[in-house]
Parts: C-alpha cells; structure tokens; sequence
C-alpha cells in the first residue's frame, strides 16, 4: 500500500494544500470524498471560524481530513489547543521549525507533517519528529522559500536525506506531474493552484476567473525581502514591482502591503488592489471544474502517464538490447 | 526507437549542453562516445577557435556531434557559413528568433533544434519549422527566460502544443530526474550542470571544485535587468546582488559587469571577479566524475527508476482494485 494513503488513511495520496482563503469546509470535504486529504486552511481562519469550519466538515463527510497552521499564526496557542480539543487527527505545519509544535500533537494522537522548502529544514523535520514531510518548490504559488529552489532540483535531494513518507508540491496541478513527482522519489502530492480554482474552492469568483486566465510569467516571486510570496499579476503586484526595481527597503514594501491584502483579493475579489496568491501551473487551466473532475483527470493521468512512460522507456532501450 | 535517438542518431537521448567556456572537444567527444550527444559551445567560442574544435572532434570520435550557437553571437553570419562549410550536422540555436537561421540551415542539409523557456517561443519554433525543441526551466544555469517558468511547469504546456521531438532541460542531472521529465512529456533530456562539473569539461578546476560545494540557494538567478543569468555565490555576485537591491539601473548593473566576466570565472579559475554560471542542481554533486560514468548512473538511474515507479503506481492502485 503506498505510504501516503497509509498514514492518513485516504485512497489516493494526493493531499490538497490548506491555502488561505480558498481551503474552507467545502473545498476540503470534497477532496475527502473524492478519495484525497481535505486540509482546512486556518491561516485565514480566526481559532471561531476554524472550529465552525471543522464542525462542517464534520457534518458532511466522514472521511479523514486535516488542518494547515502556519506557524506565525498570531494566536497560535490558543488554536493548536482548539485542534487537540477537536480531536483533529492529521495537522499540517508550515513556516517555521518544525521543532516547536511536532512533539504536543503527537503526545496528543495526532499524525503531523511539516512543510519545508529545503534539504537543511527537511532534515530539521526528521529531527523534530514528524511523520510525514512535504518538499514544496519555487513554481508554488503564496509564500516560498528564500532559496528558491524547484521542485525538479527540491526532490530528490530530500528524498536522499529521509526516507520519511513525502509528499512534493509546486507546479504539480495533473496526474503527469504527479507521476514525474513520484520518479523524483515522492510518495505522494500536495495540490495547491489547481484545487485554488475548483468550483469548491471559498476564493472570490474574481480571483479564480481571474487565475484562469493567467500566460506562463504572469505570477512572480515578490516581496523576497520582507516575505517571498508568488502572486498573479494586478496594479497592487505592478505597485510591488515598481517599489522593487528601485530598489525599496524591507519597511517601504511593508508599508505598501499594509494589512489584510490576501482577503481584499481572494475572498473580496478586489483585482485591483488586492493579494492573488497562485502557482505558475495556473496558466494550465481555463476553466473552474469540479474537484470531482479534478480528482478523476489527476488520477487517469497518473495511471495513463505510467502506461505511456514504460512505453518510452522501452523505446529508448528496445534497440539497444 | 526513441525519437530523439533517431533524428539525431544517437544511442541514448541524453545531450549535453552547448555551454561557454565547459563545452571544448573533450566533453564533446567523452559525451558522444559514450551514447550521448554532445553539443560543441560555440558561445565562448571565435570562429577560428570553433573550426579547430570541430577537427579535434573529428579526429577523435565518428559520433554525431553538434554545435550550439546563441543568435546574440556577434559575428554570427561568419560563425553559420562556417558551420555549412564545415558540414555539422546538428546545430542547437539559442537565444532570439528561431526564424531567423532555421531555413537557411534546414536548407543546408542540418538537423536544427531551438531552446525555448516558454511556450509562446515553443510556438514559433513550430512556425519557424525546426526538428526538435529544447524546453528549458528557470533552474538551469547561465541564461534563462524572463517568466521564470520552471521545468515541471514548462514541459507539460510545451507538449501540449507541439508533438516535435522535445528535450526538456533545466533541473535535470540524474536518471531520476530524467524519468521526470519523460513523465512530463519530453522525449529526451538536456543536461548542462552536470556535464560542466566533469573530468572533460574544458572549465577551469577553481570553477568546478567551487561548483561542487554548493548548497541549495547558494545559486541565484540575477541580471534580471538586464539578461536573466543564474550565477554562483561569489564576490561578484554580491557585487550584482547588492547593486540590485539598491534598485540599479540596467546601465549601472551593466557597468559593474564590464566584458569579459564568463571567461574570467568559468575558464580562468577567478572565482573573485568572474562570473560563475551554474544550475541550481550543483548542490547534487559533489566530486568530479569522468563522463563515463556520469552517463552510466543517468543511463541506469532511469532504467532502476522506472522499475521502482512501477512499484510505486501499483502500490497506489493494488489496494483499490
């Protein structure tokens, strides 16, 4: 049985990120249903909201399904005991060391998986104890790491260095990618960009339209030094860039960002000036499908994708023989 | 047959870059000899310089071999008649519009194949009737596109709208890695950092020991003014890195470049002054290996890959069925 599915007792090992804004109660539950892993994206989510959203979930499906917390969550005490008093069973951390929250949720029955953008804090999760790890590269849309690094180059070097259940993320949106994720040693996915813009997804109609219409270098990594965040194009990010390109300090970028940015433009809609958080591979999709749909065409293109590779693989060698 | 194989008449569908200052005789031939095909840079190359690379070639393998020319090249009129002369029969163009030389080599009796880092310019190669395209990811070292557009999310568009023979590039120096990239749609795999880092490349040894004891993010991709370069950490690039952060002019990063900075770094060993192109997967690599047997681990990595990917896609499904 593959690892994945294993730990959090799914079918298919394709996890769906818990962003900000578009990871509510419906998103998640229909990742659950259709045979994935539902996270619940509580950075976006007041400690109220979150249990609202987890008692939902609750409501609707009885599959598996987890919380994602980044770790500079303001009030993070209070919502990691929320999730213990939830008896929530899979946490997803990200941003941050892995070493300050792993051990409590374990003590407390729950299956946590970290999310790292680098072999140095991969091997920080191996040593906080986490069961599972997601390597996440630079083509990811939101925050990223400083280093930049891809998911093609990201891969197989963490694989090298743990041999811990690991999902890859960044750029993989089809069951192509997801089958090219699994020969660079991945056990499983984590989907961001493409379930961002599923009819499921709580995004502003806006925002997901606006995402389906996006060409290849239409998101950029901006903020780099305040915050390495990918975000589509729009006059807040053209502001940005302008601020960048002469050369604005740390505090000047903060200022511009302000407050509540990602709100103003993934649940509001405001194009103009809010925050679009997505992955290069938006310029894939075109349309807003369902997760049903999604889930149904990822996993036909990983099984069809292996098909056609042996294929490919015994022309290479079939002359040779 | 692979198709790659084929319309170069090659062994395995692995070619080696046409990288400045890396790619002399000696790579080219270890590269050919051993299956591969390897690409002559003719970049850092004067065309005297390039005809007697191309003789030594000659006089040591009666493999294919190609050249790389980056239509930027200032003499390149002198440099193509030279090339039709001397009767190579693959040329690699990079760099510029794919129309412009395509025809005129076509006409000549040579296999043309042209790097793209988008898929807008994948389209063209297709109008302007190449062989075969090169897609090349924002891990790559040396030069790169504008949109930052990495490997696993460029190859999949590409393929989605041509069915000529494609390479994929950019992240790719192991087998695994390799199986990637077929499982996204190429057919064959470019490979640059890994071929710059062997016994045969005509790289200075400072250049390539310094290679292979870089980190992840110790490679960065600057100049983006300008002509967007991944570069090695080195007092240089401080130099770029601080200039940019100050908001520098095109002008200004132009001046702190001067002339002459590839060839000081990469063929000259000054590791202080010079520009040291690489991919982001030098953090792979630690020693410098004969060519020889970098292609047998690329050659076997894929083949073990695939049987383990096998594994992995039944470990998915066995237990659904």
């Amino acid at each position: 049985m593959n690892r994945i599915c294993n730990l959090f007792g799914i079918k298919y090992p394709v996890i769906q990120g818990g962003m900000v804004w578009c990871s509510g109660w419906r998103l998640v539950t229909a990742v659950s249903n259709a045979g994935g892993l539902g996270l619940l994206g509580a950075g976006s989510m007041h400690p109220e909201m979150l249990q609202a959203q987890i008692e939902k979930c609750r409501s609707v499906t009885d599959k598996p399904f987890g919380v994602n917390v980044p770790l500079m969550y303001p009030e993070i005490d209070r919502l990691m005991q929320l999730i213990i008093d939830q008896k929530i069973k899979i946490v997803f951390t990200s941003g941050g060391n892995p070493k300050l929250w792993t051990q409590k949720l374990k003590d407390n029955g729950i299956t946590v998986a970290h999310v790292v953008s680098s072999s140095k804090f991969a091997q920080k999760c191996v040593e906080a104890g986490v069961d599972a790890i997601v390597a996440e590269g630079f083509e990811a849309g939101g925050h990223d790491g400083r280093e930049e690094t891809t998911t093609m180059s990201l891969i197989p070097p963490v694989r090298q260095i743990t041999d811990l259940p690991l999902m890859a993320a960044g750029g993989i949106g089809s069951g192509e990618a997801m089958l090219a994720a699994f020969a660079l040693g991945a056990d499983g996915v984590q989907i961001g960009t493409r379930f961002a813009l599923t009819q499921e997804s709580s995004g502003h109609d806006n925002y997901k339209n606006l995402c389906l219409t996006l060409e290849e270098g239409d998101t950029k990594l901006m903020l780099k030094k305040v915050m390495p965040t990918r975000l589509a194009k729009s006059a807040y990010a053209s502001l940005i860039q302008a601020a960048e390109d002469r050369g604005a300090s740390p505090d000047e970028l903060l200022a511009i960002r302000g407050k509540g940015r990602a709100k103003k433009g993934m649940l509001e809609g405001d194009l103009e000036n809010g925050e679009l958080e997505i992955g290069q591979i938006a310029a894939q999709f075109r349309t807003q499908q369902s997760v049903a749909d999604v889930m149904q065409s990822i996993i036909g293109g990983f099984r069809d994708g292996l098909t056609r590779l042996d294929q490919q693989v015994a022309d290479v060698f079939g002359t040779n023989q």
